[in-house]
């Protein structure tokens, strides 16, 4: 007897992963298996819980296997988490098959500098690293996204050609991937620079394969995800709980778009999220961070 | 021998009297002129000086007329005033006529509520307070601009219809008004809330004679901004340096949007605003008031 939600965009709430391996903080365990539980009564699609990374590296993401192993996802729901190489794979598998991801994701970048500052090798490189995973993954049935960081604007390398950002796109679709996020990590996006992009990466690529990851730090994100909807027709964004993770560039700038303002923003354009954005505040709360939205400052709440 | 400017959009500088007015410090008289002669150098079109309001209801605006009488306007600069009745346009009448604006603004709002907490006067009752100011201001050669005050949105009385709106503009229009600006006086128009007010004002009333007054509230300003001038038409766009003024209504919140953040984000979009939007930084800097722009902070100076 469950309800249909009609919806025309689907939120990925990236927040406990992106979000929270930005912050300083390293939450304990219960805390974060609470939000988790709390983000899944919010309405989102998707909930990015995680990273099988190295915990040597991100050590805020050292508990990711057991919230694997603690919760399952609800119905509607799923579960995704970031899958460096064929290490974290290996993770993956150990979880008893009820308990993985239905959806990893790789990641690189448009940029050689910001690829090599970030992960050490080259964007080349990245696709002899990404290559065996997605292979693996989709023989196994996983579904696979791949991020592409600074996919409009490297903060070393400035604007990035859009024809080097579809070049990427169209190497980890060759490769099976398959859904793209495209992250302006840096938060520099102009309108222009979305049209630029998505008009020419459209020609090659469907729509519903496309994602968008804006982060909010030029005040630009809700302007730039709603020309995205409505001109581009993208259906598909990514954001952050709170804005969870801030801006590692500036700090004190905004990074990742808060979930509650691009749900705030598209619910009163009539774009329908099946989201509760004052839910989603509430779920941060759980975690004792402050909050960065816009609208938690109109509440008194930031 | 002078250059120039191609502009796409003008820009109305409201931080000297929309600004400074809702600050809680009052900034000395030759702060404030150096102020201004500072943000002549910064491509802005019009700059509003001050208000010839009581000294008793606002005394940040109490130097109005040593300013208008201290600072002549550089060449292709327009300045304007607020003049809230006849008192206040007799005070303008006293200044030599070289010093007096070449613009003069009254205001009123769309919603009785807000209007009677503002000006202690009905919607209707404020057009009889109005009338002789326009009248007289035409009369002695004067362009007059009609502020609306909650053209959106109103703290009291939920969404304006915009046929309300559109009834305001209708009567001020009669009246001999110049110009219209529309303000979202708590920041909380959406896009769609922006498509319906001009879908229907447009109708009736040119483009040209309206102006945008968006406050940051909930985020959206430059969203607002981009779609009222790209699907609209609308190319006069109020904005106040630094973010200047806050928001009365969420004391943390944004309120006007920062005249830097909306000439970046027009800039970087392909329009040309002629401004520079460092210049207006540091025009901020001078009155030694933190800059609450988004750009501020990416820079690490908010």
């Amino acid at each position: 007897m469950g309800t249909t939600v009609i919806k025309d965009i689907k939120i990925v709430e990236v927040s406990p992963r992106d979000g929270l391996q930005n912050e300083k903080e390293i939450i304990p365990f219960d805390k974060k298996k609470s939000f988790i539980e709390k983000l899944m009564e919010t309405g989102v699609d998707e909930i990015e819980v995680g990273s099988f990374v190295s915990p040597k590296w991100v050590p805020q993401m050292q508990d990711t296997d057991k919230l694997f192993f603690s919760i399952l996802p609800k119905d509607g729901i799923k579960f995704s988490a970031l899958v460096p190489n064929m290490k974290g794979l290996e993770r993956v598998m150990e979880l008893p098959p009820q308990h993985r991801p239905k959806k990893l994701a790789v990641f690189t970048a448009s940029s050689d500098t910001f690829n090599l500052k970030n992960i050490n090798c080259t964007v080349e490189e990245s696709f002899d690293r990404i290559r065996p995973v997605v292979e693996f993954a989709k023989r196994e049935g996983f579904e696979v996204r791949a991020y592409i960081s600074v996919a409009f604007w490297c903060p070393y390398e400035g604007k990035i050609p859009p024809e080097k950002t579809l070049y990427v796109c169209e190497k980890l679709i060759e490769m099976g991937v398959d859904e793209i996020s495209l992250g302006d990590t840096i938060g520099r996006a102009s309108p222009k620079d979305v049209y630029d992009l998505l008009s020419l990466l459209l020609k090659k690529i469907k729509p519903n394969m496309v994602a968008l990851h804006f982060h909010n730090t030029y005040g630009m994100a809700l302007l730039n995800s709603f020309i995205a909807f409505r001109d581009f027709g993208i259906t598909t964004f990514d954001s952050s709980a709170g804005g969870l993770g801030g801006c590692p560039f500036a700090p004190g700038a905004a990074g990742n778009v808060a979930t509650e303002d691009l749900v705030f923003m598209f619910e009163n354009s009539g774009v329908k999220t099946g989201v509760d954005w004052k839910k989603i505040m509430e779920a941060v709360s759980i975690l004792g961070i402050p909050l960065r939205s816009v609208i938690s400052k109109v509440l008194g709440k930031g």
